[in-house]
């Protein structure tokens, strides 16, 4: 496997925060925003916060998807990391803001695994 | 919980190829790091890929590690993530790196869950 990898940081806030803090629907839609995205699903694994809250993950043959909500604040921090040529982490970043109900996006890209560490604030 | 969080990115670079690709020993030293840093670990998920890497994630209570490796080109990706005030994320990098025997190390901080992401290059 190519050590280089796209790493995008995505800050999503004014969301739905019912599906804040829904973790089977927010499992759901971040397998299938992997999937959308033409990534391989290695493990899943969501947890849910008492009160309230959620952080989850998706190992993919391509590296990761990560999610912690905070629906009191309206907020997710999601990060969608994929090495290689195949896959573009875009559609998955796409998909999951669409499905938070996001008003609010600010993405950063950082280009990893290439000697140093490289970044922009959008696509 | 505050949305406020320390998200260091860290590229580790000339490690020890056998521990790269040793999930047992690999599992056991992120779960120490997350500890040591005062996290409280809520789940552990670790795969082993076939011929050569590891991809882990522990998920805390206050956010994430994660960690790809790439062996045969002596490669880590390492995120530690920790929200709030009580840890100290550099902590479990420093231990990280030691346990990997990096001997080229680059970190890069963002300020996540602020409003507007922020970006510093060193502790």
């Amino acid at each position: 496997m190519d050590t280089k990898g796209r790493h995008i940081i995505v800050e999503l806030w004014k969301c739905n925060k019912d599906v804040l803090n829904n973790i089977i629907e927010m499992e759901r839609f971040f397998v299938e925003a992997a999937l959308k995205a033409g990534a391989e699903i290695r493990e899943v694994t969501f947890h849910k916060f008492a009160p309230i809250g959620i952080s989850g993950v998706i190992i993919i043959s391509e590296s990761h998807l990560t999610v912690h909500s905070f629906p009191e604040h309206g907020y997710a921090s999601v990060d969608v990391y994929t090495c290689g040529y195949s896959i573009d982490p875009y559609i998955a970043v796409e998909f999951i803001s669409q499905h938070l109900q996001a008003s609010k996006v600010e993405k950063m890209e950082i280009t990893r695994g290439m000697g140093t560490l490289r970044f922009s604030n959008e696509k």
